[in-house]
């Protein structure tokens, strides 16, 4: 379970456990957050355009964060993150529907200034109970390397 | 207040109100959806390299969005969003920090193919009170067109 950055190389895949996202969980999210009425609203999101409640895309994207985080790759070796790129939302998140996470290592690259670090780029999807992507987007992870000599 | 599309031009801005970030807001996002020792455990926050805890990013960003809808701009015309990009964690957000978003309309783009809707790309940033950029995202926001004869 301990990686570090030195552990992992371009094309390393990681697949994570599911979550159900609830009505409960996607309004408490909403409510504080996000509140748009197809998403807090179960009577307006029916004649919105998504033709009933869905989640915020910026629940989607926590929950499926933490989804890869419990996998435990990162536990002991996370510095944070520098930023994100090329978020999408795909399809739409309901009550009900079971997300779970993929993962893939596109780049690892050690910091040319601080030899205790490196960048980890991975490019994550969400994928539904029917397969379906419905959120995808990549993240820089500051990694710690193993100790060296 | 009901605006739509078609009353959005590149160059427009916008400022939100201010939001506090407390101690006890950022453990129990963090706890929920980010639960890693420099978000949550003010302890070893204090060992890591932040020196101190430091709010997740999913939550600087979650809350930013709800501050720039809290002004009541997209409250009438949002259809949702197909994705943001560039998002960057320039700086830590600690508790007692103050944020604010600013954004700028960067593009207006009518749909193509439907033409009760268009796409306005926004560069937002957020600000803490020493006026520090501490996060950066650009967001297309799927906007309802005023109706036409």
């Amino acid at each position: 379970m301990s990686r570090y950055f030195d552990d992992f190389s371009p094309g390393d895949r990681f697949v994570s456990k599911g979550v159900t996202f609830t009505e409960a969980d996607i309004i408490s999210f909403a409510l504080r957050y996000d509140p748009q009425p197809f998403h807090i609203d179960v009577e307006a999101a029916a004649r919105s355009p998504y033709g009933g409640l869905i989640a915020s895309g910026f629940h989607t994207l926590a929950q499926g964060f933490r989804m890869m985080l419990q996998e435990g790759l990162f536990a002991e070796c996370s510095m944070g993150s520098p930023g994100m790129d090329e978020l999408r939302w795909l399809a739409p998140v309901r009550p009900g529907d079971t997300l779970h996470m993929e993962g893939e290592v596109v780049e690892a690259r050690p910091s040319s200034s601080k030899p205790d670090r490196g960048i980890l780029k991975v490019s994550y999807r969400a994928l539904n109970q029917r397969g379906e992507t419905v959120m995808s987007f990549s993240v820089a992870h500051l990694l710690r390397r193993r100790a060296t000599d």
